[in-house]
């Protein structure tokens, strides 16, 4: 087998096999496939795609090229989540807790933030002691013992989606279904668990940007998933409008207990119980509608916020964060109002821009190496269909020292459109994909 | 400018400008842009192609990565000769004197075997003393003094094209439209020419194995041709027979020789006439008709070959070649019989398949390294059409010590079809394109 036959195999439309996937894929990880080789191929499988089958073999020998998580050990239905990434997501920190709290174990593996959106592990480690790097030992421990850990992905988990993922960010090579499903699925196949909740985010805010595409992502990733007898649901979500009215890592923990308190936005609210419904539903508990009243159940009795302290006090958190988060969450005193320019309806948000400008506020990292400000971010006041008066504040802006304000407000003023009509209101919840 | 925008806009269908061009392959030459990047965009080349402005800049953009040679000193019209590539093409060795003694100046660089084909260089290294090499102070001066110097290309023409066509020919690019005119037409630029006639060879031993991908071949260098303000004629011929009857360097020298002599085989002949006619044309000595009358009367006159015998001289070669080219050019004296299976008419001939025999037998090479029997080669008796009987010699072979004779024989074998009927006849010339 040589690379070059199976790169000019691809090219001509051909349909691999697993052996040659395989020889490329390992053969990459090893080094004995050339970083310029893997370019080709990659933008060869960029404009012929791949097939359920290549797709399927592509995720199995991305997730055995590192450490994989057996949960065996764990008695019941594991289920996981995964969302594309979008802007003010911070589900997994409810529907984690109010998922356990009906008795499914919730063993999570997390990311940090990528480019404009933010990432569960940076957003729970703004809570003071919080710890995202527990041993394997403590991880089946915790999980066993209260039924919920969420931690960091381990250094080992998936190096070939790594080294393809560096690749394929140099070699505009990132946005092919087949490549994005693989990433992803292989981490959740390495990850151990028995099936899957996607929630595929659509809109400005997300990298998918139109329906069609995140319907043909979430088709892919259910279908690697129904591939490897996982079960699967995808969710797709709208992200024309940040999810909630906090953008930033304190300020959307304060909202995810806002939430898990009862008190929290519609939509956000009405998201978690749609994903943790879906949850209930694949790990055996009913039917979705019944799996709805119990969530629904979970978040009015306070038994999901119960086990969200429980799971913050096992892991190294101050608790109290659950009783008075504003006084225990470092939140930047600073507050800058961002106001309408002119009367009329919020039309519009350039969703990817807010996500942006809580990045220049230090919320994001540029670098790997850079650090998080956990405490500036974004309130949003005015979201899509709003109306608003001229020089009412349409956001909050929470600063620090090293926040560039002036590069965050003209993201910002880009961002929103404000016309004297208000637009036709969109759907939460686009479509399910099983 | 980064590389990465640059290999998203053509992988988009984007237009490149010069400068974008420009960046990736200077870059490359310089190392800055790297291999992986560089092949990802010529993958994404590969599948969105180049326009005609984007070829012409690619082609200038390359001719000036190197040295380039100025033939303004030279007085006259100076037309360069170019073959795609075929088998027991020996032109040049006949156009170039022809044409030289009708006083068009001929500051020819040819290269050397590729693949299954042949190479003007090492066909004329059979002849004894035969100096390739030339300062370019002697060449110019033959030019000058004599008309005519054929030399092997300097090392320094057209980098950038080494560089890309070796990463080419590791991923799987080699077989683009702009990719195969620019590497082309880069080193006839550098070559210093006004005009050039293009020889583009279409059939089973071409690189071009269809009319259609062969007149979009030839469609793209002329049009880059013209770009640079420089005249050009492509001429499509048949290659799905091999050219003359001789495959093999010191067989060939001996059948351009004939040629000159006025016996040489129909085919060649009229192909030599047709693009030498053609030179003259461009170089404005009358109409194409007019013109192969001309040549006509050179070849008749044996001016042509007198030329020819002058170039050998200048160039250090054994001139009693012209006369007695049996016994100054090494041809092996073991000859192998390759007969008929069966009686009828030859129906085709795949001709790659008798170029790679040739190879077998030591006239070509395996690897850069490798060095050339001269004395070796085929002789072909039976053409396509022709009528043979079984047991009848199709072809001699030409074997030395250390030819591969079982593996030759078995892919003369391979390569021709015997059947009852005889083919449709093809014509030589196919089409021209100017």
């Amino acid at each position: 087998m040589r690379p070059y036959d199976i790169i000019l195999k691809k090219r001509n439309g051909g349909k691999l096999s697993y052996d040659e996937i395989k020889f490329m894929v390992d053969g990459y990880v090893k080094g004995e496939v050339p970083d310029y080789q893997m370019a080709a191929f990659l933008m060869a499988i960029y404009f012929r795609h791949m097939d359920e089958e290549e797709r399927a073999w592509l995720t199995e020998i991305m997730a055995n090229s590192g450490d994989k998580i057996d949960l065996s050990s764990i008695p019941g239905v594991k289920i996981d989540k995964h969302s594309t990434g979008g802007v003010g997501d911070k589900t997994t920190l409810v529907v984690g807790p109010l998922v356990a709290s009906l008795g499914i174990p919730v063993a999570k593996m997390s990311g940090r933030a990528l480019g404009h959106t933010g990432g569960t592990i940076d957003k729970l480690e703004s809570i003071p002691g919080f710890r995202t790097a527990l041993s394997e030992e403590e991880f089946f421990r915790n999980v066993k013992e209260i039924g919920i850990a969420i931690v960091g992905q381990t250094a080992n988990l998936v190096p070939a989606d790594k080294k393809i993922y560096a690749l394929r960010d140099a070699t505009a090579t990132v946005d092919e279904v087949s490549l994005i499903a693989a990433s992803i699925m292989s981490k959740k196949l390495a990850g151990g668990a028995d099936g899957y909740v996607l929630d595929v985010k659509v809109g400005s805010g997300a990298f998918m940007k139109t329906l069609e595409e995140a319907r043909e992502l979430a088709t892919a990733m259910v279908g690697i998933a129904k591939a490897h007898g996982k079960k699967a649901v995808a969710v797709l979500t709208n992200m024309n409008v940040p999810l909630g009215r906090m953008v930033g890592n304190s300020l959307e923990v304060l909202e995810a207990i806002e939430t898990l308190k009862g008190r929290g936005p519609q939509d956000f609210t009405e998201l978690c119980l749609n994903l943790a419904a879906w949850m209930c539903h694949l790990a055996g508990l009913g039917s979705f509608e019944e799996c709805i009243k119990l969530v629904e159940g979970s978040l009015k009795s306070g038994s999901g916020l119960e086990k969200f302290r429980q799971m913050v006090e096992r892991q190294g958190g101050d608790p109290r964060v659950v009783d008075k988060p504003e006084d225990i969450l470092p939140i930047a005193r600073e507050v800058v109002e961002f106001r309408a320019w002119a009367s009329g309806y919020v039309r519009a948000i350039d969703t990817e821009k807010i996500g942006l400008a809580s990045n220049y506020l230090g919320a994001g990292r540029r670098t790997k190496e850079d650090t998080i400000d956990h405490s500036v971010g974004i309130e949003i006041l005015k979201k899509v269909g709003d109306q608003v008066q001229e020089g009412e504040p349409l956001a909050l802006l929470y600063v620090s020292s090293k926040s560039d304000v002036t590069q965050a407000t003209k993201l910002l003023k880009e961002s929103y459109t404000i016309s004297e009509t208000p637009p036709e209101p969109e759907p939460l919840i686009l479509d399910v994909v099983r």
